[in-house]
């Protein structure tokens, strides 16, 4: 039987990293073998990528560059190891998927909604997650987070009205999305782990 | 007063190079200022990028992944060098431009036709060169002219089959094209390079 696809979305500082090993140990504990992945980044084209896309000092990197280049990262992971996994029946668990793209590029940067819609329709086809987990926190609160675990990287640096965007485009892309739940991640550590728990429980009774 | 994009086009073993050298000193005993590029590269991210797309060896590059690395180093190659060239009235003369994308990505790997019009539109918008010299030849010889040259890369290591839909396809976007020579580049060096310069001499008189 086919796999399923879980992707984790959110701001900096909402907590993602938690939230992984929060649904890694459930989807264990229910007997899942599961392919952890990270987008951008993934395969060894698809790091480099990433690094170019996080790291790059030397040149200013236009918004387009940016969004072609988390594309090409993207068909890479989807195609040579996402896809194959879920065929072989393993479960991955995704630190963010397509949706990031809609909302940083498409929400913060306000890219041209043609260019990514076309983007998302002929790399990645009707390919998309099972279920989407969005933390959803106020920009400022997770970016005071994400600035005390140290440095913020290129993206990060961004003013908070970029975050605010794209906080705006990630609520509707999963409000009235039977496929995504939202979690309130200013929440106690304790109670967005239950939120999660819970959203993953309900998605593995549906999905037996 | 804006300065004007020449690029050279076509397939390996052409004879880009010295056609390059041919224009260059052409240009510059017109008393232009000429900047050089090639493509992809060009710019410090876009050489980053080129050399994943030439030597990408870890992993096998989908042509899509491809495709989007080569529109992300050539917005910033247009971006930072060759409008501010232009627009400080420097001459631009290229080693392959947009053309190169649909000939190889288009004609070669058969792309999708939406994928790679939404791409030129969106990225480029309607800038493009002033004259385009594309140097025709048979894959079969240039290739064997490439092979002579020493190891071919990933791009070039390609069937036969794949450089003749790419000839096709830089056929069909020279043929009546206003804005470009087709040189035969399968007769002697000199006449090759007569051929150019009584094209870039005509284009000059017209550039005034």
């Amino acid at each position: 039987m086919r796999g399923k696809f879980i992707v984790l979305e959110g701001l900096e500082g909402a907590g993602k990293t938690t939230a992984h090993q929060v649904i890694l140990a459930q989807l264990e504990k229910a007997g899942k073998n599961v392919v952890q992945t990270r987008e951008p980044g993934g395969t060894p084209l698809a790091e480099k990528l990433r690094h170019l896309i996080k790291h790059e000092t030397e040149e200013a990197v236009s918004d387009k560059a940016e969004l072609l280049m988390l594309y090409a990262a993207r068909i890479q992971l989807v195609e040579n190891v996402i896809k194959p996994a879920l065929a072989e029946g393993k479960w991955v668990l995704g630190d963010r998927h397509d949706m990031s793209s809609q909302a940083y590029q498409g929400g913060g940067r306000q890219i041209d909604r043609h260019l990514l819609e076309t983007l998302k329709e002929t790399v990645l086809g009707n390919f998309e997650p099972d279920l989407t987990i969005y933390l959803d926190i106020d920009p400022a609160v997770g970016l005071a987070r994400a600035r005390g675990r140290g440095e913020l990287d290129r993206i990060e640096q961004q003013s908070l009205d970029f975050f605010y965007r794209t906080r705006q485009r990630y609520l509707e892309l999963t409000q009235n999305n039977e496929k995504a739940v939202i979690i309130n991640a200013e929440q106690s550590i304790e109670q967005v782990a239950a939120d999660i728990q819970q959203a993953v429980e309900n998605f593995l009774k549906i999905a037996k």
